[in-house]
């Protein structure tokens, strides 16, 4: 199966494949497939960022098949409304994409991310790529974070999977 | 020249088209194309929503080919943050559309929205509605509230163009 996280935001969009065995382990058989980021110029109108952000994860989905669409489900309190509101405009964008490609949406929710990588609802950005770097065996510490918070959330949706 | 208006929500999307003569006056040479609501089922899940959003509003812009599409700009204070952030949702894939349909998106002030069409930067949906109906010369109230919205945007920016 595999798992496409997303990370949105009109700025930065991290994306991350992974690829888990039909009935795989914690820790085992997960495979980092690709990821990335999607960066967009600040200086180009809104319409051209959500083309952008919108065109590079169609090709994502096109070139890597994910079976399901995994991304931090809507919490009620930001700290910034303002922001939240252009974060939700390319959370818009990513979810039509679920709906024009036919690939399943998953919502989850951010503390429920951070427990499942890294065993507690508050982990800091470091950790969260240490422990993507842990279950995905890299070498290297993935990065940029957006793309390894995407990673963190398709690795969140597998354990998610695993136990059911 | 043809302004497509539109006031995205993820439950109802309201949309209008207007024509406006090359050198138009203030309430002369103004004609209604189009205008109706986008509405979504609370049932499905938001991908589906935003894909029906997106689809039939591409179907308008393909059909009515406007040369430009007016939206409302974003504020800092809203209400109900939560539901800014699903309208946020809605209000992405619209100015996604303006980039992949190359039609120039432009945003219009709320209030200047209400004061460029009731005179007023405070009027209610009623006001609204009554003049928008003045002035597209339409024999009855136009409706429903999210359409005659949309209408207003469009109608503010073509007043704005006027006022240049």
């Amino acid at each position: 199966m595999r798992i496409l996280g997303v990370d949105p935001g009109l700025r930065v969009t991290g994306y991350g494949v992974i690829e888990i065995a039909k009935n795989f382990l914690l820790g085992q058989d997960i495979e980092l497939v690709e990821a990335g980021i999607i960066r967009t110029d600040q200086r180009s109108g809104i319409a051209a960022r959500l083309a952008r952000i919108h065109d590079a994860l169609a090709e994502v989905i096109g070139e890597f098949r994910p079976d399901v669409l995994a991304i931090e489900k809507l919490y009620a309190h930001y700290k910034h409304p303002a922001t939240a509101i252009l974060m939700g405009h390319a959370r818009g964008v990513v979810c039509l994409l679920s709906g024009t490609q036919k690939v399943p949406l998953v919502n989850i929710a951010s503390t429920h991310i951070k427990k499942a990588v890294t065993g507690h609802g508050h982990a800091g950005k470091l950790q969260i790529q240490r422990m993507v770097q842990h279950y995905l065996s890299l070498k290297n510490l993935p990065g940029p974070p957006d793309a390894a918070d995407a990673l963190a959330i398709a690795l969140s949706y597998a354990f998610s999977i695993n136990k059911r």
